[in-house]
């Protein structure tokens, strides 16, 4: 796949711009091109987005989302995750990205912090299932959606989210218009004028975060994106130096940038399968005294016999989650005595565990108040000590040196079944949860994307 | 109208934010409380806004956003100025902006270089169609939108541009979602979160300035602004300093800013009545040279019997449009020589004086080679003096101190009449462009905004 062997550019003299390189990228790239092990990975991406976004199909921002686009009454050409009422492909990726990062549980690309699932899978659904492609074509569009967003998200890593953008959202525009370039068929020459058209529609603030607006940012991207790409399809023009012009994205949106991540063996190393999946519903700090506290479990202490928990953390596993009386579903992602608390007493901390009636429980208030922070700066960042002392004299020690989900330890794909049960399987039942996890594992052997669809299970009423 | 006088704000402590004195204004302010000045000046930018909008529907880059825009088959309810075709309001809003900015003969902000009609005009033109409102409300909206807007803009000159943002696009987006929000019915608190959801969709950078993009960027402020208020009404949250914060669009969207700007003498004292109109199709530096130009002609100068003019300007004005030979439209706006041309040959500058055919004519190209720029350092940026001689020995003197349409001199009434005859006469013809002029004078006056909306003539074929 000679990616980079293009002679000239539209600017002449034999240069390639960075734009033109993302965008021949985007428009050569073919899924006979891609690794096994790619391929696969995007598989287990989507079970993820899938299952956090069909989880969090029925709560209030989603419903809202949905209710306020359905107001344009547009065709029904995409499938809004868990929804019966179907809206037009831009409109349902809108939704559909909100959804999928609404519980924060969506993966994370590594080198960055970019949640790439969250803005680009809803352009791939939406345009596969309304142009009815096959699932090869959704895995290509997916491809090198998250790997231009993965590198210009390296690129600008830490820069642009130190000046206080929230990534996901700005660079997911780019991701989004890859994508949907690639599903629309357009050229290098067009796929340069939609990466610009991303580029002068990126946005989204920190600011927003512990809000419902937060989510909305992938949600826009998918939707910026998708008019991006169907907008230059059609002959709109933009720069064609949107990304690294005098005044384009990397001159005003970052105060410092890498441009090499952005073309360092494009093609050749995949960013994408360095995703990481979040095994938890809370920040990945927490993530290793989680695993500590459900061996704990595993090994048959009951919460209720636990006379005191001393969980050995990383100075920053305090300073970031130290609450130790959470009163809200949101401060207790803040609390890891609440995680541990959760893992714990029911062996496993999904959405539920962070909901304000679980924090507010008796059981996870009463358990939580006996653990015991201890701030160890031996510890790594991804590991935790638990010490669990039971009112009967037993004493168990429990290490855990890299958390599940880390990329030196990632979650397997039967632990991504497990997370999609948890996500799914009360509001749709086992059957039809095990039938969407098989859809999802056979993605790329020729079925339709529509069909593909059209199979998610309605869950908007409960 | 005490609008400052809230005691508490949602943060305690008898303080109220920024955002919340802004949404006060907007949920609060009433028609009865406008002065007659104001009515009537968005009554001359609403005359100068659809004159631009309908001159330029015929243009691609209208016609395509048009086109990708009812690929999703919206409800007909807010029309797409000179189409047929209507669509949802916030499409149409999005396509109305984009077509009030093709041809940057906007009206302009003067304390910032914000355009705030074509982002805001577009958003209560589609809500007061959709719902059905009078021209009070429709004014009333576009009042409060302006102001917020008008007063971000002047809040964040010189800082916001020079960093490379499009101010039309970023700030206009506050601006459509404060008038969306008015004409919603937000209360306070809800217009809070709308501003706030348009703080985190704000966008447009100055890159795209050549392409199609940049009147985009007012097509999606109109959009993102309705989305916004859309959202917020039915409880969609976002952070309450979305302008203000920490991690908020003033702190990461602009170098420097002046908050005292925000609200200043806010519902007292009127931005709005500080726009400029333009009477010439070109930058603002060379409009008292195509003054001084279309007065040559009317002293009965005629194009072919003059041998030479000399243009004294001041320095800025070769800065800016020295180019001796243009060859595209484009370019044309860029030369001073050429508007002189133009302005002597036809009486007048509008689009049709920067179209490729129109700058590579025999005749303009033969009399911009006989102007001579003469630098004056001692003529005012909006000034300008030409002596032209004919070759049969005939000298005119004719001096321009303040060009037409600058803050001192505004353009008239019938001079706003008379560019919009320019616009759209040739298109619909002098009868329905009287009844269009007759219906902008008379908003206000109890009639219907959908009727006014459609009665907009179709010109899309040409």
């Amino acid at each position: 796949m000679p990616l980079l062997t293009r002679a000239t550019g539209p600017g002449g003299g034999g240069r390639t711009s960075l734009s033109e390189i993302l965008a021949d990228f985007v428009a050569r790239t073919r899924f006979d091109d891609l690794p096994g092990a790619v391929v696969h990975e995007v598989r287990r991406s989507f079970l993820n987005w899938l299952g956090v976004t069909l989880g969090a199909a029925r709560e209030e921002a989603v419903r809202i989302a949905a209710r306020v686009l359905a107001q344009a009454d547009p065709a029904p050409q995409a499938t809004v995750v868990g929804h019966r009422r179907r809206l037009d492909c831009a409109a349902a990726a809108l939704v559909n990205g909100l959804a999928a990062h609404l519980y924060d549980f969506d993966d994370t690309h590594a080198r960055s912090i970019l949640h790439p699932s969250a803005p680009i899978f809803p352009t791939c659904l939406a345009l596969s299932e309304h142009l009815d492609l096959p699932g090869e074509a959704f895995i290509t569009a997916y491809v090198v959606g998250s790997e231009v967003a993965d590198r210009i998200a390296a690129a600008v890593t830490p820069w642009h989210n130190e000046a206080g953008w929230h990534v996901t959202g700005t660079v997911g525009t780019f991701g989004a218009a890859a994508a949907a370039s690639k599903l629309l068929g357009l050229s290098t020459a067009q796929a340069v004028h939609a990466l610009g058209l991303a580029a002068t529609q990126a946005a989204g603030l920190r600011e927003m975060f512990g809000s419902m607006a937060k989510p909305l940012h992938p949600g826009k991207a998918a939707w910026n994106g998708l008019l991006a790409a169907s907008l230059a399809r059609e002959g709109f023009t933009s720069s064609l130096q949107g990304l690294e012009g005098r005044r384009g994205f990397l001159a005003v949106m970052t105060p410092g940038s890498n441009p090499d991540a952005l073309t360092h063996d494009l093609g050749r190393d995949f960013e994408m399968v360095k995703n990481r999946y979040k095994p938890y519903a809370c920040g990945v700090v927490t993530h290793a005294a989680i695993d500590a506290a459900i061996e704990a479990r595993r090994r048959g202490i009951e919460a209720a016999q636990v006379e005191r928990v001393e969980a050995f953390v990383h100075p920053l596993v305090q300073e970031l989650t130290g609450k130790a009386e959470p009163q809200t579903g949101l401060e207790g992602k803040f609390s890891v005595s609440h995680c541990i608390a959760v893992g714990l007493i029911d062996g496993r901390a999904g959405p539920g565990a962070f909901t304000d009636a679980r924090v507010r429980s008796h059981d996870a208030a009463e358990l939580r108040r006996k653990v015991q922070l201890v701030v160890d700066p031996d510890m790594g960042e991804e590991a935790a000590r638990l010490v669990v002392r039971t009112v009967d004299g037993r004493q168990e020690t429990i290490t855990v040196d890299l958390a599940t989900g880390s990329l030196e330890r990632p979650m397997s794909d039967r632990a991504l079944e497990e997370k999609f049960r948890m996500l799914v399987e009360a509001s749709v039942g086992r059957e039809r949860t095990q039938a969407l996890i098989d859809a999802v594992w056979s993605l790329g052997a020729g079925a339709s994307m529509r069909d593909l669809a059209r199979s998610i299970p309605v869950v908007e009423e409960p």
